[in-house]
């Protein structure tokens, strides 16, 4: 699975949080990065062929009055056009996947009926869900980075392990996926037998989860039946 | 009362929508045109003046998925920023107010529940409304063009008046407010006796309405002691 990182950033040299994202997935080959305040100007045929590569497309980007800052319309508004990326009948974008990183300096409990910004994540991107219903992108749950300044390492470590999940899951949001994940990246410090003792740790969980799983669904059927 | 009409929309001279919205507030003093497209950069204290002198902002742009064209998110990017436009306590946009005028060029019924663009205005403009919100800046509902292309003379007209409404009354919306604004277009027609006429039945008609807004308004305090 391919994914397309579209990142919109004006100031990206003077952002924390933007540096230890594209630290976090130096390595992952099946990872694009394209920061678009870096692009001169935008030849269709080349970006039309970047998106066509891509599974996954994750728009990136601080929030800047409630949406993202200008380049990433200024992207959408001269490369997103009828006929090119969508037509009547879906087009080239129809069936990936469309996420989303936001990130903010206030609490995540300030975007919520009642908090200081009074309105919700899920009602400010709107105008990106509705595009994703136009073209028939998938959305997927925003991935929301709030205050990163104010986190502690532990913290920084589970948003980086969110982030690659999902950068890199066929399906970024299922539990089973994201155990196989890590038993995954365990295996991979062979030098460490602590690794591989948590690596077949999380394996066994894994077996008996499936298989408690597939007892509960057998008796669904049962009773079903 | 000063309006500011900060318009966004890169192919403006291929524009009738905006052709017919310029000419139609020809000789309007209080209405000043400002088209963001053409700027070559912002200089922070003439926007800041700009918008000091206007007691009504209008966003007027063509709906370019789901947004303004990115030179309005150019602007806000640049202009609107902390410390300058707007702090903790309000700032230079409190009390002001902020409208709309979108175009698009599907039919006004697609923008709802079960249309065909799914989400309505109202939703789409969710992240201006955080804005609003932010800035302590009074919301107007927005005034929509639904396929300008196909509008008869009769509707375009109508749609002139309503333009001009938004831009020149204090409150748009108050029935009585706007029927004060067609008796003042009518006396100026000097030359016209038909005019006069006219201006002189409206002005009855008003009369009597607030005449029997009065008795029903004493009517419901007479009930209520």
């Amino acid at each position: 699975m391919q994914t397309l990182v579209v990142v919109s950033h004006p100031k990206i040299e003077t952002s924390n949080t933007q540096q230890f994202l594209k630290e976090s997935i130096a390595g992952l080959d099946s990872v694009t990065w394209y920061h678009l305040d870096v692009q001169a100007e935008f030849d269709l045929a080349a970006e039309t062929a970047r998106i066509q590569a891509a599974d996954r497309i994750i728009f990136q980007f601080p929030l800047y009055w409630y949406s993202a800052p200008a380049s990433l319309k200024q992207w959408l508004d001269a490369v997103w056009l009828k006929q090119v990326v969508y037509n009547e009948h879906g087009g080239l974008l129809t069936g990936k996947d469309l996420g989303f990183v936001v990130s903010f300096s206030q609490p995540a409990r300030d975007y919520q009926l009642g908090g200081r910004e009074q309105f919700s994540l899920s009602e400010i991107l709107t105008p990106y869900r509705a595009l994703a219903a136009k073209t028939g992108l998938r959305l997927l749950p925003p991935l929301t980075i709030a205050q990163f300044a104010y986190m502690t390492e532990a913290q920084q470590q589970a948003l980086l392990v969110r982030y690659q999940q999902l950068l890199t899951l066929p399906q970024p949001q299922k539990f089973n996926q994201q155990a196989q994940w890590f038993i995954d990246r365990l295996r991979t410090y062979q030098s460490s037998t602590l690794g591989e003792l948590a690596a077949d740790q999380l394996q066994d969980q894994q077996d008996a989860l499936e298989r408690l799983q597939q007892t509960i669904s057998d008796l669904k059927v049962g009773e079903a039946e």
